[in-house]
């Protein structure tokens, strides 16, 4: 067993501003890695803006990260900044915008770094330091080492084998409070897989057990914000905020498993939000574990069982179409994966994986 | 709210001799900080000399931390070491080498450091790099930052002002084998202490009842053991083991309360243990909580309730008799301190304090 989760977490309002100090006790000049626009809408720019003009730390942006950030976008902010002395990097967004962060931190600290660098284990993993201040609740990647990116070169997602932990996480509820309803459903579902697939996975211990029980508590308080039963309180946003980072402390245990490694080939191909692609998957997967445990995470998270489970998302994400030949697609992939094939914390073939693949 | 737990944590069987690799990253040259003799009884010391000389880290011994280490010890080590080279520190054995291990790791660092250091806040905290080993179950001390030493100068135990937290803690069950059932008592006592006073804390937040919680329901499959109602497995040394950590990574957020602060003066001036000494107050002080919560708790450690916890406690600690003037004296010392006397979740006025310390 083990456990490791080096990131200092403040969970709080205005968490942002009254960390000012911690921040700037990290660098002198700071990259801001954020998206196009939904930063500056929720406020979360400003405040970090404010933040390091409090502390008088400098700063640049770069704001250019798009959904599924590219390893492209990476080395382009590579070669924008490198010679720019920046010393602290803060990712600022949903995930897309702290997976890039994370990796923009590595190439700069080594200039030369090109693609192969993101994805050669035997290369120096040390990072400028990283501050994350995530505005969507699903991601967790303020609490992991993990970035995932966009590789146009082979149609899919691939994370970067190397883990850069944040030093720091600013999480504030207050975020998303002017969020999509679309955007809360997708990222909160991708939370709860994390939270599934983090326990049902053959590197789960007690420890994960920990986080992810802790998570499913807190993310059974919010379901009825998806279903719309029920409009969110400020409570309700600070709780889906945390159960997205509780369930990131449960994947930087033990990864994510079968959902999440069919999702990124239909994330590529049909341009499916993250969670959405995940989610879809996510019964089947339940399914094909053990019983008595799925029926003790289920129950953790507010479902009776399979069934509600499965009309839950099925009411979340209903007339999403996955074409066969998709699914024969990511089938194939993950079947040719020996390392995700043994993910999870029960035996999967290939029969498994084909009722997990095709619903 | 936030959460911090910078320890990267191995706890599984013979991690000391599996981590080598892990310890010798560290540094080149390790002073081990221990006890007179029960670290080469239990197997601890061979396993962290033969790490250190499979992966060839030159190491030096310092085996004089009396139980309730001095600062006086502390000091001594940094007489006798402060030439020598060392650039990390590996604490074996219970709360006391631990604590011992992480002052001395910080004097080492800051070779002119005398006593006024250890408790000037001001001064800096950096220390050299600290591995932790325990071989009892309760002190938590590999997953804090805490030392708490003896202060002759003030006839009681007052903790360093600097947090050192060890950079890992290697966590083997099996060290508890052959540990007298009394130690087991004592010690496990007092990770139900900190299991407790973390939650039962004015600074308890849902990531302190998240691991206070899991560390309750570890407690509660060992309790036969203290009772000897069965001998302890192996599985059960390691839960003991668990417990003792997941009340550590507890106290690490919140810090302790009441019954810590009413024990120290009574292991200074009765040599009691310190597990007795806490334990001594605990069912006053969960008497003295909000009912439903005190009885939630109780429940996940496996008590009915109050008065079967008071039974239970009285069955371990039975004839201790603590005499009415010093539990005066403790009762002053901890009225006259203002932080103490906010540190529990609830009011605690003179009278609930007295109800605390005279039981």
């Amino acid at each position: 067993m083990h456990f490791y989760m080096p990131v200092r977490v403040f969970d709080e309002r205005d968490c942002v501003l009254r960390h000012a100090k911690d921040i700037a006790r990290l660098g002198k000049k700071a990259l801001i890695v954020t998206g196009k626009s939904s930063s500056r809408k929720n406020g979360s720019l400003d405040d970090v803006m404010a933040a390091l003009e409090a502390e008088h730390v400098e700063h640049l942006l770069f704001s250019e990260v798009e959904e599924n950030p590219s390893t492209e976008t990476v080395l382009r902010a590579r070669d924008l900044f490198s010679d720019s002395g920046i010393d602290l990097v803060i990712g600022v967004g949903g995930g897309s915008a702290l997976d890039a962060a994370k990796a923009v931190a590595l190439v700069l600290k080594h200039p030369g770094a090109d693609l192969s660098y993101l994805y050669d284990a035997t290369k120096d993993a040390s990072a400028l330091p990283v501050v994350c201040v995530p505005t969507t609740c699903g991601t967790g990647s303020e609490v992991t080492g993990v970035s995932v990116l966009t590789r146009h070169d082979k149609r899919t997602k691939i994370s970067m084998v190397h883990k850069i932990f944040p030093v720091l996480a600013l999480v504030d509820g207050k975020y998303l409070k002017n969020a999509p309803a679309e955007l809360i459903v997708n990222t909160s579902v991708d939370a709860l897989a994390h939270l599934y697939e983090s326990v049902l996975n053959a590197k789960a211990d007690d420890y994960t057990r920990m986080t992810a029980s802790a998570g499913l508590r807190c993310w059974a308080k919010t379901k009825e914000i998806l279903t719309k039963e029920r409009t969110a309180s400020q409570e309700d946003l600070d709780l889906l905020m945390r159960s997205s980072l509780l369930a990131g402390m449960s994947i930087a245990q033990s990864g994510t498993s079968l959902p999440h490694a069919l999702s990124y080939a239909l994330t590529y191909d049909l341009a499916l939000p993250h969670g959405k692609a995940v989610g879809i998957f996510l019964p089947a997967f339940l399914k094909a574990a053990p019983e008595a445990e799925r029926d003790e995470l289920l129950q953790l998270a507010g479902f009776s069982g399979l069934a509600e489970f499965a009309a839950f998302i099925g009411g979340l994400f209903g007339g999403t179409e996955v074409p066969e030949e998709e699914r024969r697609r990511t089938f194939e992939m993950v079947a040719g994966n020996a390392a995700k094939m043994k993910s999870a914390s029960f035996p999967v073939d290939e029969k498994v994986l084909e009722t997990i693949a095709f619903g």
